[in-house]
């Protein structure tokens, strides 16, 4: 049961509709984050996002980003494995989860290596703060004991709503 | 020096320059939450923000934060300890150093203790998305090893622009 009086919704849903307020900025950076101009596609984008969330545990953040990543990926035309086999990504991935930690461990030699495999400034910057932004939303999902649904068709419904229409119509 | 090309400006404000793009849901996401409208006053929200940014150890978040605080608190007329005697403070900051670490560890007997000292849903609720998104900031700004200056009269005069003017003129 969640730790404060919200509509019946999983995740982050009940919070963004009981709370508007901070909603609007909280999607707002989600869709400029995810999905606004960015070297890195919106697909390689949600399985970063996906991917700390896992770390973090966040069971509904996880499952939903998660199914939006495979979503985005198979309409980029990337393979499933995109995350584990491209260089770029191992690289990325590997500053996303020093952040996640703890900021301050990202080395100048992990981002040498992410501009070798040809990470820009706006892929580093982005990576950098998809894994923060997620430490914020893994955080107040599970800080406030939101509901996580067990069914996994629920997780694929948003998901398709999400990867179709953006983060702006959320929730 | 930092790790991507920023103007040389201090913690998250070359980076809010640097990439407009998030800047403004990030500075609404500060305003709405720091300074929209909650059942803490925004002296005691900021002494959140700084005293979850002091225990991340990001010296510019605690020292932007923590300047704003004491500058909001002495307006409100609340001593600079209020942090420190003030039982439903204690009892949010404790749910807010619970949530830096991990929102999971978040306990029915922790909220039970806020709301024993006066907590309604919109301060328990306001804490935990403070906690969480200082989680972000810190991260943002340290990841990518933006600049901290060293001199403690910078911080004092960006935190009296931020508290009489909020965070959507920033930066």
């Amino acid at each position: 049961m969640p730790h404060i009086n919200l509509p019946d919704l999983p995740g982050i849903v009940g919070l963004l509709v009981q709370y508007p307020h901070t909603a609007g900025p909280l999607n707002g950076l989600a869709d400029a984050l995810l999905r606004g101009p960015s070297s890195l596609t919106p697909g390689e984008r949600e399985t970063i996002a996906a991917t700390v969330s896992s770390r973090n545990e966040c069971g509904y953040c996880s499952g939903v980003h998660g199914a939006v990543a495979d979503h985005l990926l198979h309409q980029e035309g990337k393979p499933a494995e995109h995350a584990r086999t491209d260089p770029k990504m191992q690289a990325l991935l590997s500053i996303a989860e020093k952040v996640r930690v703890d900021g301050r461990s990202v080395s100048g030699a992990d981002i040498d290596l992410a501009r070798t495999h040809g990470a820009d400034d706006k892929a580093i910057h982005d990576t950098v703060l998809i894994a923060a932004a997620f430490s914020m939303f893994n955080r107040y999902v599970d800080g406030l004991a939101t509901l996580t649904p067990p069914e996994p068709e629920m997780y694929a419904q948003h998901a398709r709503t999400i990867a179709e229409g953006g983060y702006l119509r959320q929730p």
